[in-house]
């Protein structure tokens, strides 16, 4: 005897299917979507088409964008002398809410991962280095996630840089703003002492 | 500066007005359907469709079938003298888990709850007690939650059913399967004492 009739079966299988969304969950967002106005439900299904039809990879920095170049790519505003590489595109809006950036990114949708057998290949590495190659690029910064994986990538990636005569840039380490000295570990303890700055 | 292409801001406010997403897990969950092959997208989106239009109510009992009587209430196995009274069409399945209940059901689609506005008249009561008057019912079992509001559903029922000379009773009260009794609200216990069998 099945308990649903099959197309909330169906809605449900599909809501189990997205990160983070367990079991019960997926039962309560599909009864959710039964209970919407028809014109609400269509809305949603419209919205999934459209995001995954016409949302693409900017070119020239794989950025997420509309059709065309991204706004960043496209705006004449930010200083093209100035890349700034990041693994995912979540991380160029975090350090576009931080406004305190203006030049543009690259976006490598990925980082090193011997383990998980992301090669070279398979992350946006040679549109990187054609961009610094046909040049007007004074310096790249680094900006993947502190972690192992993230280390060795950019490592790897100033190695291939530095024959282009770029500078290649790290973001700083040390204590996050706000937080408590006592909570912070070793490791960002003594990197934050290397990195002391004279006031 | 907006951060997010059009489509793809529009498909995150859409996961973020489901029940329990927040911000941050519609970003996720947007982000993972951008990289979706476009025939899951699809799937997708179709499901969402499917389930809405053609999941309705049976006629009879207020379950959810895909158009027509609900398999319940189609089945000749099952015994139409016996209505188990539930809030929820969740309730029907968890009921149906347990193997235990060989009658129909009958869904109100809420409960009495004067705090949230809702009256007799907004629940499916109407069509609760013509299913009784047109006779051939022995027993109404009322299944409604066991907190306040499922009470007093399951009391306001009870007095509008007994003129109908139908046996009208309610789930017992008890220690829960498998729970320790040391963990047993007083209430609980209370119940469980008053409601004691010979073995």
């Amino acid at each position: 005897m099945e308990y649903f009739p099959a197309p909330l079966e169906k809605l449900v299988e599909q809501f189990a299917r997205l990160p983070g969304i367990g079991g019960k969950s997926a039962q309560r967002l599909a009864f959710h979507v039964l209970e919407l106005p028809e014109e609400q439900a269509r809305e949603f299904a419209d919205a999934i088409l459209a995001a995954r039809r016409s949302v693409t990879l900017c070119p020239v920095c794989q950025n997420l964008t509309e059709g065309g170049l991204c706004p960043i790519c496209a705006s004449e505003k930010r200083d093209g002398g100035v890349i700034c590489v990041v693994a995912d595109t979540r991380d160029v809006i975090a350090i576009e809410r931080s406004r305190e950036f203006n030049g543009r990114y690259h976006v490598l949708h990925g980082v090193l991962s011997p383990m998980n057998h992301v090669g070279p290949d398979d992350l946006h590495i040679r549109s990187l280095l054609d961009r610094v190659s046909a040049g007007g690029v004074r310096e790249v910064i680094m900006a993947t996630n502190p972690d192992t994986e993230g280390e060795a990538t950019a490592l790897y990636l100033s190695r291939l840089l530095k024959p282009f005569g770029v500078k290649v840039t790290r973001l700083a380490y040390g204590i996050p703003v706000g937080s408590h000295l006592e909570f912070a570990d070793d490791a960002t303890l003594m990197r934050a002492l290397h990195g002391r700055q004279e006031l």
